[in-house]
């Protein structure tokens, strides 16, 4: 029996602080001609993001008004709430922007853009706004070429500052040459789009792309001033799926204990259901089903074949991949209080089941507990 | 445009008390002959747990030690921790019981019992448990019929109280006919290995049952000395989708604003993604696939063949059933701004993700704020 990890109550969610620091640095590398505004949504942590970007010196993106909130709190001013508004939220906005936050946020509609106006008008304030380009047919934006963008940036007014996208379409790319022609896709939208708006007179100070597949593959940023993304700080078995990482980049992993075997079954019981791994199968749809996670020993070394292939709320299933049974040989390797980890399908739906990071260091010894929040 | 639940800011999480209540209602008159301890493991909530059984006057199931803490804090003391029991945890359940806990545990291992009859040994005190069967072939569990049946019972000495089973396969039913048929067959396989233990002369006082659709279905508790059901608190689509409930008996919804349109697609979009509604998928499976769940206007009434067909971390996407396109007559009448509440799949998947409860009375209006918990 090892003694790493062995003061934790099981589940719990551990974080290797050398993966993430080597994930930080090689995005910061490869982004170096162009300005990083790293998406706090996966971490919600500032002891993650203030690795990333120091408190002031630089922009983050929130996808929630909270983070907006809790950022601003320990000081980052330059914040870009990336989901278009609703107009429930202006009074919040109005609100973080009086205290002095340079929030900016985004739209795709003409209704939207005149509710920021009115917003905006009656209160002898601005309220600085990105029009949402739709680059890859994904979600939302309005398509280049669609006569609507020269109405909504006339309808912004003096809240307009510029364009942006997210190629989440790159999720779906089935290889590298894939990510890299979503990547020109995604910046040629948003320079045509900004092309646009200046031809027509309107100011366009704003060209941000970004998604974690595409800012690690992009040949080209010419014409775009800033690149979000944000799963690239922990990564997951989705994006070791699309060779945007390796397995072993990935930082973020949830402690579980051996709690039962059924021997017919050829199963191993533990204590991580879908609320410690969240319900996210995302890897069902890629060449490799990774279940609802890879299973690794307490070091964190995949122990091949094995996966959590089903779960219930407080209690995974491992079998080996495919759902075949372990033999009786197998199963006994990993008697009842075994300590394991299993990597997540997905970053951003495994961290807000919990409440805060185990960091580990090299030696996956605890060098401290960093909180995370959630909620909207 | 209507005030309805205007105050709050989206996506929020919106309990319907008049359906909470009936609900909590008629699962006390259904079983009314034999004990009910209610699951706490959905509801995570003193306020909805103590409208189902008082503080002091009755027991609760747990999911997790941080329930059987929440709510041995707030008087209730006789807690059944219904997940096998990994041997981290022992300590933690030593010092709740000796800080007057009545708190009671399962495993089904020969391995697990000598853990706890050491522990107990070495305590010079008792921690009761109950041996969990394996009545459906679904998770964990003895077989009834199994020879480690005894030796568990006779490794647990002074600790064993009982039996316990779990019918989840009750999931997986077609019809009411396939639920009645998995009640009596999880009746029926505590009550042969409760008589086993009993003929062993080891001791068997607590015979425990239970899943929603089972407590709901059953024709017999003969033999039983309790029965466990949680979701029925809130229900849900998959509930509804097996005829455990019907759609106007779910409790819980998550309040969203329409915050864009794709014409071309026929899509509306929404600011509550798989963040606020879960990456539960569950009916999927069933007769009629609800999406990530099934819209109504912002007074709870269905709105025909709108769901949730695709959901982002803070996007939805609604279209009709099957992702079939709105047409733009229909999508009109959902303008910018529009208010929608949300059925979900699963209750006990959509409510974490929510650190409260907004509680509206018949007429839907607020009249309270019902924080949860979540974690371990």
């Amino acid at each position: 029996m090892t003694s790493i990890l062995g003061g934790l109550e099981t589940p719990a969610l551990v974080m290797d602080r050398v993966r993430l620091d080597r994930n930080l640095a090689r995005m910061r590398t490869k982004l170096a001609g162009v300005r990083l505004r790293p998406h706090v949504k996966t971490a919600k942590s500032l002891d993650v993001v203030k690795r990333a970007v120091t408190p002031g010196s630089g922009g983050i993106t929130v996808s929630t008004l909270k983070e907006a909130e809790q950022f601003f709190a320990v000081g980052y001013r330059d914040i870009l709430y990336a989901v278009g508004i609703a107009p429930n939220k202006l009074d919040h906005v109005a609100a973080l922007r009086a205290k002095g936050c340079d929030l900016t946020i985004i739209l795709d509609s003409l209704e939207a853009a005149r509710a920021v106006a009115d917003k905006s008008g009656a209160a002898e304030s601005v309220v600085p706004a990105l029009i949402e380009i739709d680059s890859d047919g994904h979600r939302a934006g309005v398509k280049p070429g669609d006569a609507r963008l020269l109405e909504i940036g006339r309808a912004l007014g003096k809240n307009l500052r510029g364009v942006m996208t997210h190629a989440g379409g790159s999720y779906d790319c089935k290889s590298v040459e894939d990510i890299r022609a979503m990547a020109e896709r995604e910046r040629a939208a948003v320079v045509r789009c900004s092309g646009e708006l200046r031809a027509a007179g309107l100011p366009c100070d704003i060209v941000s792309v970004g998604s974690s597949p595409t800012a690690t593959y992009a040949e080209s940023f010419d014409g775009v001033t800033e690149v979000r993304a944000g799963v690239y700080m922990f990564f997951d078995l989705f994006m070791a799926g699309i060779a945007v990482c390796a397995v072993d980049d990935i930082a973020l992993s949830v402690l579980t204990s051996v709690i039962g075997h059924q021997p017919e079954k050829g199963w191993i019981i533990t204590d991580a259901g879908w609320m410690a791994l969240s319900r996210d199968r995302g890897t069902a749809g890629q060449k490799v089903d990774q279940g609802y996670g890879l299973v690794c020993d307490v070091r964190g070394q995949p122990l091949g074949e094995l996966i959590v292939s089903g779960a219930n709320q407080e209690h995974g299933i491992i079998s080996a991949r495919g759902g075949m049974p372990l033999d009786g040989a197998r199963m006994a390797q990993f008697p009842i209080g075994t300590l394991l980890r299993i990597l997540p399908n997905h970053a951003c739906a495994t961290a807000p089941q919990h409440d805060g990071y185990h960091v580990v260091n090299e030696a996956h010894e605890i060098e401290a507990r960093w909180p995370r929040f959630s909620g909207w």
